[in-house]
């Protein structure tokens, strides 16, 4: 087949240089390729995650970081410690908006309960345990119960008496293998230096997910533990976390046509998915999210315009709304561009075809894509309901009786029996939950936007109408005075009343008078029966879609690398521009002086000690010769999707030149099939960091920390 | 003083080699510099007006054209013909939108009353015999009373006994040099080609101003003339005219780097103003244009929504006003992005400087810098009521009735000391324009129009408000009542009505109960008295303009060009991309590949068979050997403006590469300050005209009189 074909089908194969989310247990078996593309480390250390550079590589259990010091200096994105800068501020200081730079350690903030480095510190193959007892006449039901048993009975054991350890099975292929991965939670984690918003997300919204980009988007932490160095929480004793591997820096930065790798945690990507579920995507799933997308944005925009403290609280979320409808909106303008629908579909067709051609071959593959698309059919009618009912479940008031609700009835069960996120070790972090929830919820706004949710479930079709929850509102009298009800005086707005509530029995709840744990009671008759079927429906893709990517794997003779699960991946290609369209080139790299180009009104409100500081940028020692200024951002050819938000940027030879925080805007589609001529990743320039830390922030003694003090990083 | 500086001063200099809209006559003088850019054509033939290749350049009244074969073949821009266009549809067949080939010569199209292609004939430089009689002591009314009596009496000697002739007194520099310019009137004008409105304007108001850019911005129109080979009008006896010149075209076209030419009609510039004058249009006048043009478009899109027929008329009227609003916001952009008004603000100083530093130039200067600022300060106060009483005047029946009005009080005077306009030779203008409406307008929006201006005009300060029409508007009760007065039956829907009022006297005017009457007299009686202020103001600038250009010329001893002002200009450049933001390069060329990824939904609803042809594009003998596919559109450096559309596009022999139909985004604050590295004028290639003509329409009788038929025109 043509090696466009192969690329459409799998978006996975050895015919892009650049495209793959590798499993560092991979890298070794691509050490030739990886030489010819300019890695100069050796493959097998490269593959070590434990080594280095991959075990200064952590998570902050949603962006990725690394460790930069041997003092435990994590970087990471600007906007992966949005929500930490969210709970640093008050009415009086918004550090979201101002950033902060701590004036020595004695300084650095920390940024609030829940907030965790996680370290991994082994990986097992645990595919044998996860599967023993499976067979072919399993019942899907059946399959998920063992699966999910399966796995937390192995993460009980892994935790066991060790609080300070997190453990987690991951699933790969679809469930036909699986990791035990086995991480230490430094949860004293504190901020050392964060820019202004104006520089971390200079352009906003505007220039999200675009190119050219000029965004400053890094940020310090440090990680903290207890003297004698094991992991605890935060105290004021607390010393820094000593990492057994951490990266150095490279002060010049990585040019045009060099190689560059990504390690982080990349969330999910769906490469190994039918065409009929893009098309499903492309014409109902998107455009529906992107109308429920905007008419929140309204309602958040409406509030915070109304008060600096509800656009201090609302400030993140708005942010993530917005980049929400943007990635379903690229989502659909990729789709169309390059019609990868139609495509993927007839790249389908020649598999179908190979299928057809062995009757062995049919009579094994053949109802495996049948079952999947059906599967896709029934779901598809469920989605409308399905999603305005979690959206519903985002309102932080319901969320929090609703937590309570499930947390009192599934602790009931046996603690392995338990649903996941229920579970004694989830305990804590339910609570802090609660906690963060005073910093962070506004009532006001969450109630426009649950009549707006309300309004809309009451306009879907009666079967789809979540029947519980419908029925007690009509007996509030409908959804203004049920609203009204909900919002006199809740009990649940203070910390106190959540966390009480946290602990009530079912029957303690079933009795409450509370309307918000009235309402999570009906919420709940109506999702518990869903549940069943969802674990069925789950079991059932256990045990098609390995055997699709079997399919695949026979059929393409491919090296794949599986589908993002948020775990360690590597990804390697180089620094390169692209041509957004005919006409028009992206230049691989912007400077200060764009920066200062597009300078003006809020997104673009740069601040002045930055455009002073820039208006000799030029004479500064962090200039890039070529380009006679200081770099800002660069693009990539790499594969990454989100959750590699923060990802080191590193060059040949492992050393820190950057941070990923983007994609461009014609990178959104490759999560589902990866373009190589237009898929770019964007990335902030280690020489930008060290030039606002040098000649904006002054901030010298994390310089030192860098080995970048002025006697040790000045340039020839 | 430096370059940039005084570039910005004047923006004119020898500075810039791309600037400059020189007049035919100056070119000989540049002849060295001509042929350093690349000019292999005499500088001296070049240099003649009626000769080639500037012979073959004629103006349509508002685009530039030129003539490309021997019977009389004009080549100019899609949009220059729109209204023609429009006078060419109808309910059943809308020819803006689907194009027109005539089948033969016999089958091309008359389009319409009040067209002509005007054929220059004799420039003669009259500046003395304008300013006859001039002293530094007449008063400014009378200097402006005597150069339009001058200026109306060398028109009418001209024109006296020539009805095919048209003549006109140019002004340059303010008013310091004057031509009396003779034009043929060829007055039967037929469309030959027009392609799909989805070529023409591809990317409609998306793309306007925009790059990269597919628009196939040409058409063809033949001028005809009575058997004798004289002017006439329009007959089916006549036969195509024989231009004493015509272009030949060169389908190898124009490559980056190439030195080109473009010789048109630029309408007007400002470069000679004060920045004081900039400041008000950045703060003032173009935001109030913005939300002025704003209002009327989304009132003549509402209309244009309800039936084919209004979406037939408005079409290119919100075309215009969309074009003006982004005109308007492009200049503010422009303006922030290099502050080019403060920068002017500091070129001033030194000029003022240099004044100041010697006596005998600041007794001369001195005064003619501050009167003119003052001037400038009256004018800016009125400027809200002028603007809105101006469109007010816009409103197609009451233009009509305000026309006759003005017509028949003008008509009492003898024809020498009429205003401009309203002179014997206007009448037939007049009445040809009382025609046309019954094909252009749409009272449904007009009215809403009205009512919208009168509100805006209502909420004026009082001294403000033409008091006269507030009054009558009162008298009826209002601006809904009025409305509604105005549009029961208005007898001026006919064409009959139009030309009816067109001939009453005075007195049959004045007792006239017709509403639109009534509004056209109060009207006048507001603006009567304005007019006569507005030529003293006029007598001043008259005065003072020259001397501060010649200030200027002083000061620099550049070799200047003064600005446009509808005459004929050739500008000098070369074909070259540029950087529209820091990571981005404009290439300067588009393919036809390019023009199908922006295929989609309107303003991208390229035809299908244009769709058909594009997918053999690169099999096309029309083909760019370095680009591989048939080019589209291309960049250049060249100083055009509005006027320009459809001016012709020369290689260094004179021969014709394509035709200019836009300015880049950028390029639109260079009407104040031309700024070499981010000015381009946008053209349609001529191998994209070819191709339309080829492979798209088989227009080989075409081709054929182009000489580029399959024999003439295969490439090697």
């Amino acid at each position: 087949m043509s090696v466009l074909l192969l690329g459409l089908l799998l978006s996975a194969s050895a015919a892009h240089a650049d495209e793959g989310m590798w499993l560092p247990e991979q890298l070794p078996h691509r050490e030739r390729k990886l030489r010819d593309l300019g890695l100069t480390l050796d493959a097998d250390e490269l593959g070590d995650p434990m080594g280095s550079p991959l075990g200064s590589i952590v998570t902050l259990g949603f962006c990725s970081a690394s460790f930069i010091s041997p003092d435990g200096l994590v970087a990471t994105n600007h906007h992966c410690v949005a929500d930490y800068l969210q709970y640093l501020s008050d009415a009086d200081q918004d550090r979201n908006k101002d950033g902060y730079l701590a004036p020595d350690r004695a300084g650095e903030l920390w940024v609030g309960p829940g907030s965790e480095v996680q370290v991994v510190e082994k990986i097992t193959d645990v595919t044998v345990a996860m599967l023993s007892g499976m067979r072919r006449r399993t019942s899907d039901s059946t399959r998920e119960r063992m699966v999910a048993l399966q796995e937390k009975t192995l993460v009980a054991a892994c935790e066991r008496d060790r609080p300070d350890v997190r453990c987690q099975v991951a699933s790969y292929w679809g469930g036909a293998e699986y990791r035990l991965i086995e991480k230490r939670r430094l949860r004293d984690v504190r901020l050392v230096y964060a820019p202004p918003e104006a520089v971390g997300q200079y352009g906003g919204e505007v220039d999200n997910w675009m190119w050219p980009r000029h965004g400053g988007d890094f940020a310090f932490l440090r990680a903290y533990v207890a003297p004698d160095g094991a992991a605890a929480e935060h105290a004021p004793e607390n010393v820094p976390y000593k990492p057994p591997q951490h990266l150095t820096l490279n002060p010049e930065g990585a040019r045009p046509g060099d190689f560059v790798m990504v390690a982080g945690y990349p969330g999910s990507t769906y490469r190994y998915q039918r065409a009929r579920q893009m098309r499903f995507a492309r014409d109902q799933a998107y455009p529906f999210r992107i109308d429920l997308y905007e008419a929140m944005i309204g309602i958040l925009n409406d509030h915070a315009s109304r008060s600096d403290e509800a656009r201090a609280r609302l400030t993140a979320h708005v942010g993530y709304l917005e980049n929400g409808r943007k990635y379903a909106q690229g989502m659909l303008d990729g789709f169309s561009k390059s019609d990868v629908v139609a495509r993927k579909e007839g790249a389908e067709k020649e598999l179908l075809g190979w299928i057809g051609a062995d009757p062995k071959r049919l009579r094994r593959y053949g109802p495996v894509l049948d079952e999947l698309d059906q599967m896709q059919a029934v779901e598809e009618q469920e989605y409308r309901s399905d999603a305005l009912v979690g959206w519903l479940q985002g309102i932080d008031l319901l969320g929090a009786a609703y937590t309570a609700w499930r947390l009192a009835h599934e602790s009931e069960k046996p603690d392995l029996l338990r649903d996941r996120g229920y579970q004694e070790r989830d305990r804590e972090r339910l609570v802090r939950r609660m906690e963060r929830l005073d910093k962070t919820m506004w009532i006001a706004s969450d109630r426009d936007v649950m009549a707006m949710l309300l309004s809309r479930i009451a306009a879907l079709p009666p079967n789809q109408q979540p029947a519980p929850v419908m029925a007690l509102i009509a007996e509030w009298g409908g959804i203004d005075p049920a609203l009204e009800r909900l919002h006199t005086t809740p009990a649940l707005a203070s910390t106190e009343g959540r966390l009480a509530l946290l602990s009530a029995t079912p029957a303690e709840l079933a009795a409450s008078t509370d309307p918000w744990v009235q309402l999570a009671g009906a919420l709940d008759a109506w999702l518990a029966p869903r549940r069943d079927l969802d674990k069925a429906r789950k079991g059932a893709r256990l045990r098609l879609q390995p055997d699709y990517v079997d399919a695949l794997r026979n059929f393409t003779d491919g090296d794949l690398y599986p589908d993002a699960n948020g775990t360690l991946r590597v990804t390697v290609g180089r620094v390169e521009g692209y041509a957004p369209a005919d006409g028009l080139l992206a230049l691989p790299q912007t400077t200060v002086a764009g920066m200062v180009d597009k300078a003006g009104a809020w997104p673009f409100d740069a601040p002045d000690r930055v455009l002073q500081a820039a208006a000799r940028s030029r004479q500064s020692r962090w200039v890039d010769p070529a380009l006679g200024d200081v770099p800002v951002d660069f693009l990539t050819t790499l594969d990454t999707t989100g959750g590699n938000s923060g990802s080191a940027t590193l060059d040949s030879q492992g050393r820190l030149v950057g941070l990923i925080f983007d994609g461009n805007y014609e990178a959104m589609s490759a999560d589902w099939v990866f373009d190589p001529v237009l898929t770019r990743s964007i990335h902030v320039d280690i020489r930008y960091m060290l030039w606002i830390l040098d000649e904006v922030e002054h901030a010298d003694w994390i310089l030192d920390e860098l080995g970048m003090g002025p006697a040790q990083g000045e340039t020839p």
